[in-house]
């Protein structure tokens, strides 16, 4: 996935439509939380198993859930000058130290 | 960003530690929205204009929170057998018919 | 407020509608929060001058949504036997030692 | 519960600590939907039948995380002009007609 040529059509998009005034990165944070929770409302009454089948129509939804939290997290990136890449880089070596495997098994 | 490989470390990482069972797509899901809402906390009591000019901590905090939603975004689409790059386009193209640009702007 | 008369008619209501197997304090927990996220979609474009002063139409939306994230914690509380006007002053008196107040203040 | 007495004594509390301009409607939604999900992490790695029986400190962890979402739906009624107990009825109201009971079951 080619981050910074999404970050500039979004950029590209918002522009076109004169959006950026909107687009503070507090704003966005609010956005991005009320699709994250639109992601779990496909969940919500469903059991452990049934999350793990989806039928096609579930599925189809849950990635368009997912992409709308994903194209705000970039924007928020885009707007606060994180470099994406970098910091998931940076949170795997965190999460490895903050959970050790056992040993033997990586 | 390589998603594919993302997504093998991940499954690597959960599967070193014997988390799988918990890793269902409801319970990542939850994971993320509770992600996506410490992300919400470091702009909540900010202005506008505060959330535009981030100090270098608060930057580093939230390119964490950022890699924490989006490392669970990834790993909901792996379980789910949801393709991101896919349905991020997809997405894009719904965004650019429900919100049309205005005559000349792309 | 009567809390347990709402929490009887609450439980009365699901249960003609044979909803209990579905109200697990897990999955009510995942509709409180997909409800708190609707009340955060109203606000999400207005500026802080904006959100102090809504119309008509957006404080009706926002009372519609302030119950339904109460009715959901209500059932999370009656579900889990917390008692929540207790929980509620403990919290107070948790806030109080959390923040103390400058001197002369309260 | 007595909710007016409750909306002033939080009012108090914010005023002694001058936290008033940092409370706008819109900055309190955010920090009550990241209590909400709060409340959701207690649940996300559990599984529904472990959601039904919490042990003690996860039961009085949860009355604090209701606690905190309540004491801002507060807030945000008072600041926002909603009459909570009104808007709890309407949505009651709302819910009966858009989940009809099955014939006899109420």
């Amino acid at each position: 996935m080619d981050i910074e040529n999404l970050q500039q059509r979004l950029r590209d998009f918002a522009a076109a439509r004169q959006w950026q005034p909107y687009q503070t990165p507090k704003n966005l944070a609010m956005a991005m939380v009320v699709e994250a929770a639109e992601l779990v409302e496909i969940f919500q009454w469903l059991t452990p198993e049934e999350s793990q089948n989806l039928d096609a129509a579930r599925r189809e939804h849950l990635g368009e859930e997912i992409a709308d939290v994903l194209l705000y997290l970039l924007q928020i990136a885009a707007h606060s000058g994180v470099d994406i890449e970098a910091a998931v880089e940076r949170k795997l070596t965190l999460n490895a130290r903050k959970y050790p495997a056992p040993a033997g098994s990586d």
